[in-house]
């Protein structure tokens, strides 16, 4: 894989199907992965193991995650709150854990119930238990680009998390845009602080497209060296505060612009573009996804009569 | 005004208008561009002296100049398609007229109903005409990032249609992304290549959003030196081939990036999202625009009570 490669992380069916009212039925979540998979993906964030009461939306992570076919080369990914989430990811064979605490201490009440201190020291009981099971781990700085209810966040708070994070021995570190609050201005900053910390092959920044910025910062984020991004299928995922607002940034307008910009993904755009357009009928409405819409650029249109 | 300040000209009541099947009243439209003026624009494209038969929603041209307040400091432009519509133009004191022909021939024989040559020609015709009046100019290569029809355009083309508008003695000019193909690289080697020939302060880009990378696509010319943008309030203007598609980049979500950034714009910002949260009830559809739905970062929430 050359180094100018951009690694997109699917989370549709994690950060997208979590905030959707409707219950995606599992042999459709099952399909959905496999066919995301087939379609090149290195890393699918499938699910979480969170309360199933907090979101039942995912309470089927166990079983999506037994019914999935494990493709060769695809890193199968789950968001874990907690170590009793930890216990149920192993026992579900997951091939990575993320961990998630907000840098926003409001934010981290809010969201895990507990201080981001509380949240880290369990991240250490969860590394105890995972030592010599077969489970990498990312770690995610969640409202790292700014906080709803805190506003901006300082970035040495920022950095000291991502340094607690490594100390832990965690494998890898995701800078999360929560609400999508980031400009790119503010991305080529943190990841010019960050990069040298934890390296291209293991930094992910996860944006929201919230204010239309998602694809803005991933450019400023790609050309300040970071490599790996999240991104759901359609655009999905809303944002809980901003009834209307678009949710992650689209991993086909994201795999579109790559490609047009040169940069290799690995991932069959028309696939995705295929896949994408099926997901009204999965979650009941329309998705902000552009490129589904409009097609690739370079899928022309015949000229009018007139010009002939 | 300063070296970094990013010109926004607003086009949502030609641009964005032009595409609605609804007539928008013309007192509607009036206010409207009343309102946009004192939100700080220092230029608006107003309507278009077309055909109406051709374009209807814009058939009140005269009358909506007629009606607005002229705001000391703003440039209120109309766009022109041939000389009997920059005579009509002249007749409603416009203070400059925007020419428009596609670098690809199919596009503009079936935009305009004749080859490109043909258009300019009559450019030639019209520069003759407004000679000695009170009106500046401005060209724009339509198709100037690719082409429905025809694919990629050579940039060589496209140099050479600016360079033959500024021989005409037209003041500025516009590289369109007419169908939202463009992408940042294409985007900064582009504007690399034309802002030696043109000046930051006549060269003006128009993105639309259709495949969602209109932001970063103006982050990109900005970084390469550009400073004048074309957005549309909400993001109106929609595209023939893509229903559902965005239309031109948003005016308050272009605003917000650009503030987030430190980059001065001059405007209003929650003046912007007033307007543009007033759009649906003129056209009555929701609009693509995401800070108007978001708010602005910094409009924070309150603190779930758990979270106390």
């Amino acid at each position: 894989m050359s180094g100018d490669t951009l690694i997109v992380q699917e989370v549709a069916t994690r950060d997208g199907f979590q905030i959707e009212p409707v219950f995606v039925p599992t042999a459709e979540k099952i399909r959905l992965i496999d066919a995301l998979a087939a379609a090149g993906f290195s890393r699918i964030e499938v699910s979480s193991f969170v309360s199933p009461k907090a979101v039942p939306a995912l309470a089927d992570a166990a079983e999506v995650f037994s019914g999935i076919r494990r493709r060769p080369g695809t890193v199968y990914v789950a968001l874990v709150p907690n170590p009793k989430g930890a216990e149920r990811a192993l026992a579900a064979k997951v091939d990575e854990i993320n961990l998630v605490a907000s840098v926003s201490e409001t934010h981290n009440r809010a969201n895990m119930g507990m201080s981001p201190a509380d949240s880290i020291a369990g991240f250490a009981r969860i590394m105890d238990s995972v030592r010599g099971a077969p489970v990498s781990t990312n770690a995610t700085v969640a409202t790292a680009f700014g906080c709803p209810f805190e506003g901006d966040q300082p970035v040495d708070k920022v950095v000291a998390q991502v340094e607690r994070y490594l100390s832990l021995g965690i494998d890898g570190v995701t800078l999360a845009d929560t609400t999508g609050m980031a400009n790119p201005r503010q991305v080529g900053r943190l990841v010019a602080r960050v990069l040298p910390l934890v390296g291209p092959g293991r930094l992910t920044l996860h944006f929201h497209n919230t204010r239309g910025l998602g694809l803005a910062n991933v450019l400023a984020a790609y050309d300040a060296g970071a490599r790996r991004f999240d991104a759901a299928l359609g655009g999905l995922g809303g944002c809980p505060f901003a009834p209307g607002a678009t949710g992650n940034i689209c991993t086909e307008d994201l795999v579109s612009m790559a490609h047009e910009m040169g940069v290799p993904t690995g991932l069959d755009l028309p696939a995705l573009i295929g896949l994408s357009r099926d997901l009204p009928r999965l979650v009941g409405h329309d998705v902000p996804g552009q490129v589904a819409k409009a097609g690739r650029p370079c899928d022309l249109h015949p000229a009018p009569a007139k010009a002939a």
